[in-house]
């Protein structure tokens, strides 16, 4: 099957690439480079260096003789987007082409307005396209878990059937998204399910938890490796984690660390998108799956870090940090999340076992964070009282091991 | 009070802002004239002939005494728009300056990404020049009752308690909106919601039903009157039978007719906003009124039409159209609204009092309506299927009496 990755040179755009080439899948992607540029401006990098997109082609080629086409270009223009698509003719379009950074889009009202902007109208843009070129085509597009916010009821995959004042409907699950980015993902939810209502189109929206890891098995060689973000704005929580152990900076919760969030491994997650293209909705239908593995507390998390770090002889520290972010400190939270593994997603890995190896990985690679370790702890608050007291400064940056 | 009305060259935005000056505010107002330039991008044109906002604040000054004080600028620049707060300094910020048709929206992609682009990052230049200059102003924001969709349930004002498998919570209602614009709407409505929660800001978000009528009290010389809208885009579906029956064409309801409706007389509109300004939600607090008076289905509004049609010794033909649009033919609607009422909103009018001074309002304006009754029928469709075979065209346009 045609297979188009919009994002392919993201975190999971590349790996996710070279599984469905490996599985026979011809693959295209797209790709505008946004997210170097813009790890690049909050001043970091990648923890693992990155080949650039022909070199990534070339070695997947090279190493795994497969091959790989790759359009440059951005989703706001609607004419290169509707070339590729011209060209490629895909049965599945996989969107992974977002800005995907809660603290980068609550930096300022620029980028506030990049966020929603950049992701909603790309997506509407995508919409369009298919509507018009390949209405058949199926949509998996990635949302987050971060939609849905933390209700005090169980979250349901989507949509829920309810009783209110004696009549029953099932109806989409409110979304109180947590900032700016998250609320982009909600105006795509919003956008994508009036399509497959009014247009006929099909997609599966991936409501997806917080993803970690170093590798799959297609990144055998260092110029197949994905790139590993440990800044404030585009580490996500274990990353950070696993960044501040290997060069020995306390582990940093945000507040008492009781926010619990659903997680998934790199790897599952590429088995659960897999899933969601070999399988693809039916025409006219819109379906939400929430993907995630396990929901354990970013305090929990903290610990498992540092027991796995304690193993291979690295003492981290936790030390919790005032919570930039506005949300809810203590709260229920407890996710259906059964329709992937009704298609048979089975999780491969334990989350003790992947944090070994994104240890031993970012080990290789202590120095470029050490370089970039003031982007680590988090600058960018969601409100500031002018009013407020100033609690307590953020942790000093203590205990650096240089090189 | 110091009160902005953004819009405020708009149907209700101009007499609004008439009303408040006249009850001792200070009012400014903020347009890009954006609505004029669009209804005459759709070949159309008010049926009342309006003067120019110089001209009309000049009228104002002559005939009621006030000053009105005015700005020309677009919401989409920030620095502009943070002048005026500047120096205006609004205790109420009444926002109206939205694309606010469905069909205007799903003309094709441009006027899709135009609608939600507009609408969604105007709004938030808006809660960003709140939040950094004036964070306890008022935000007085016009929605819409479409925002909800058709739901088989009671829609409430805003937020629901429910119970979900033995668990409580209250929640915002869930939005199935019908269109590109009504979809933009909701994504203000995400945004909003979140500036109220996260930065404390405060805002009243009008859910509003569909307005109707020519005047208000502040209407008293022809240098003062307001747009009146009758094209397929902007023309809502009373002043559109209007129209139609004041130039000899049949009511043109879409589909059966039997879609229900919230109506509201724009006189009783604009008591109800003013109600929300002088009663502002508390800091931090984000609260929906749903403003409707009555519900109707678009079917009966033809057969009401009609009769007071009749009684002016015009008869209306009514002249079921194929439905252009993709809604729910039959549904239930039962729709809260008792928060303006518990804030002493009285409805003033019945609808056939003022379908009456609509017909003999717009008798006057009869020869533009015939210029451009090109634009009455529906030629935008939600969908159109490739595979589907031609139903019926639309009834052809008769009748037309000239002059």
């Amino acid at each position: 099957m045609r297979t188009l990755v919009l994002g392919i040179d993201g975190y999971i755009g590349w790996g996710l690439a070279m599984h469905l080439a490996k599985r026979g899948h011809t693959v295209s992607g797209v790709d505008n480079f946004a997210r170097r540029a813009n790890v690049e401006s909050v001043g970091s990098q990648s923890a693992i260096p990155l080949s650039d997109m022909q070199e990534r082609a070339k070695a997947f080629k090279r190493i795994h003789d497969q091959d790989l086409s790759f359009f440059e270009g951005d989703l706001l223009d609607y004419d290169f987007l509707a070339d590729v698509i011209k060209q490629t003719r895909p049965d599945s379009i996989v969107h992974l082409a977002e800005q995907p950074s809660a603290p980068f889009s609550m930096i300022d009202r620029n980028h506030a307005i990049y966020s929603q902007h950049n992701n909603v109208e790309g997506t509407l843009n995508v919409l369009y396209a298919m509507k018009d070129l390949i209405p058949e085509c199926h949509l998996v597009k990635l949302g987050t878990m971060g939609e849905y916010g933390t209700p005090n009821v169980d979250i349901p995959e989507g949509f829920f059937e309810i009783e209110y004042r004696g009549r029953k409907d099932i109806l989409p699950f409110p979304r109180q998204p947590h900032s700016m980015y998250h609320l982009s993902k909600v105006h795509d939810t919003a956008n994508v399910m009036f399509a497959c209502r009014v247009w006929k189109l099909c997609s599966t929206d991936i409501m997806q938890g917080v993803v970690y890891g170093t590798r799959t098995d297609e990144m055998i060689d260092d110029s197949l490796m994905t790139r590993f973000d440990f800044d404030e704005s585009f580490g996500t929580v274990i990353n950070r984690y696993c960044a501040e152990a290997v060069i020995g900076l306390p582990l940093t919760p945000y507040g008492q660390g009781k926010q619990k969030r659903g997680f998934i491994d790199l790897v599952d997650s590429i088995q659960c998108l897999t899933i969601a293209i070999e399988n693809p909705a039916a025409r006219g239908e819109y379906r939400v799956f929430n993907q995630l593995d396990e929901v354990y507390s970013i305090a929990e998390l903290a610990e498992i870090v540092a027991t796995v770090a304690k193993k291979l002889g690295i003492d981290a520290e936790i030390k919790n940090l005032e919570n930039p972010r506005t949300e809810k400190a203590e709260h229920y939270y407890k996710v259906d999340h059964e329709n992937l593994r009704k298609l048979g997603f089975k999780p491969t890995r334990k989350i003790q076992e992947t944090v070994e190896i994104m240890l031993k990985d970012l080990s290789m690679h202590k120095d470029r964070i050490v370089e970039k370790s003031e982007a680590i702890l988090p600058k960018t608050k969601w409100y500031e009282d002018p009013n407020k007291q100033v609690a307590q400064p953020p942790s000093p940056v203590t205990k650096i091991q240089k090189g």
